[in-house]
């Protein structure tokens, strides 16, 4: 069905509730998909080969964590630890403060009726996937992913002891024009006092289809024309309705709220089709920038709300451009149909 | 107030309920504010001097007017058209198809629970502000800016007349990385077969903040520290709970549900008012990227909604990365507080 022309089209997605505009005939323009983005955005994307030497600038190498801010655990645990193969830190620059006062109901202002303004408590943590500089995250084999995602899950099982952490945004920048400040690869995560609006507009639409249909937004796909690849325990699909070209999200097979409730097979299974993922997307387009981001569920939501909330990853490749339509109407275009770029991810050999 | 040192705050606005966190320390990173962004990114920004000579590859110039997709209105109308001042014409290469067959609730398919698609019927249509490809929209007087903002209101009348466009998005990308293929001074404008996500998000929010407050979120606004200045019928501020630094926007004095409604005399003094806003973002941020988006009611609200729903215009410059963190909240990280922008812009001189 990939080889008939395609026309336009509108499609709203069960997650987001979010429209997305499928317009393959804006990628013939001249300012064409690929022509958007640098080929090969981060210094540390070198192929992953080399001797690993710590670059001499490069406060995420193995032998300088002196310079970082404090470490809050390492993979292995000492007395092991050297060479670490993961350290999750501080963030010297951090967006939101853990010295900060948690914010208490009375010490919320509100200037204007609706607007709200609290002190900047929380916490932004990095996790460095490896001590070499010129590994990428898939370049590790699928064990080391999934300790990377193991230390994710523990950390944000950290985090949610804490009582005014609402919930943790963990994510992944690679490139400098996705955010990454460093090439060392490395992701991050927010615990934040507050739930995200991206999290509030998510469980509200996977709510409403819940009570109209009775069934999780999540759980299941009809249509094999967008599954790229499949494990016991994931399928990795891109959506029916992907904001981005070549967008990819993985999806726990089996019902299950929280990100950070992982275990060890699993996120080993995880890991491996994860890798797999990075290297598809960094094999057809160049090692383009990327982010990617994990979406659970908020802590101590209420056990009503467990049925219809579903954990996933989201992939997104910077290729597009984001103008004035999209900040606008948060409707995005794209010029590439799912079942397009699920074909071609799902024929690459990685 | 802007003199003492500001500690990290997390700030809601009443309009989209969009958290936003204000992190002055992290402008202080390597990669900080400016060095994201190209100086003088778009071909047609070199200064507004100049004969205004037609350059030779550009089909919105005065005397190409044949390579361009069909003509919809020109400002003055034929027979003063020559030469034209403005030409609202269709987009070459549409997102949304007006030759498509208009979505109707039979052809909607629902491949599984929730999600939905329909035909790409839509409007996509294009601005020319000038005639001139060295002039830059607020390189015009205030009854040019005017005319533009006339032409805008002109057009979306006629598409509002179509019964299956919902809503009409009119926008700006100035600049190649804030999405403009085009370097002559251009706007654009889509009218969808559905309402954004983002139009439906605002309207609740503003709804929610009615029922509470008895007010409507935009017609008052208690700190003069966000007020870049004012006219007759218009307010230029930095919100409160600014997504981007820098963001400013343009809101009616006294409340008006419909952009489309403005008369003459009020689109004079809104252009005599975004005339002189982009011209000190220009000269504070050295001709950055930018876009800006017109926010109005969608058609057909029913009149109960009126009275929390006010149009105003949002002009973001392109200074920020966006990244995983962004992507996956739907929360920004802002190193620049909106009182601290505004006193900048304030004070410049344009």
């Amino acid at each position: 069905m990939a080889e008939a022309p395609r026309t336009s089209e509108a499609r709203r997605d069960a997650v987001f509730g979010r429209w997305v505009v499928f317009s393959p005939a804006r990628s013939r323009r001249p300012t064409d998909l690929k022509s958007h983005a640098p080929a090969n955005p981060s210094p540390a994307a070198a192929g992953g080969g080399g001797e690993g030497a710590p670059k001499p600038s490069c406060p995420f190498c193995y032998g300088r964590e002196s310079e970082c801010a404090p470490e809050i655990f390492r993979v292995p645990a000492p007395p092991d630890a050297s060479p670490w193969r993961i350290r999750v830190i501080e963030n010297l620059y951090p967006a939101l403060r853990r010295d900060a006062e948690p914010p208490a109901p009375e010490e919320e202002g509100e200037p204007t009726p609706g607007e709200r303004a609290v002190v900047g408590f929380g916490f932004h943590d990095v996790v460095i996937e490896t001590p070499r500089h010129d590994v990428r995250l898939w370049d590790l084999d699928a064990a080391g992913v999934g300790d990377v995602l193991l230390a994710y899950s523990r950390r944000v099982r950290q985090l949610m002891e804490h009582p005014a952490v609402k919930y943790v945004q963990v994510f992944k920048n690679h490139g400098a024009s996705a955010g990454a400040s460093m090439a060392h690869s490395h992701s991050q995560m927010l615990g934040t006092p507050f739930v995200p609006p991206s999290v509030t507009t998510r469980l509200n639409c996977m709510k409403e289809v819940f009570e109209r249909f009775g069934k999780c937004s999540l759980c299941e796909f009809q249509s094999k024309d967008i599954l790229v690849s499949e494990t016991d325990n994931f399928s990795a699909i891109v959506p029916f309705a992907a904001s981005y070209p070549f967008e990819i999200w993985i999806i726990p097979r089996h019902h299950s709220s929280y990100f950070h409730e992982i275990d060890k097979d699993t996120a080993l299974d995880l890991g491996s089709l994860l890798r797999t993922m990075l290297a598809k997307l960094s094999k057809q387009l160049n090692d383009l920038p990327f982010n990617f981001m994990i979406h659970s569920a908020p802590f101590g939501v209420s056990t009503s709300c467990l049925p219809y909330t579903h954990w996933f990853l989201q992939i997104v490749p910077q290729l597009s451009v984001i103008g004035g339509f999209e900040i606008g109407s948060g409707c995005y275009i794209n010029p590439v149909f799912p079942e397009d770029a699920a074909k071609i991810l799902r024929e690459l050999d990685c």
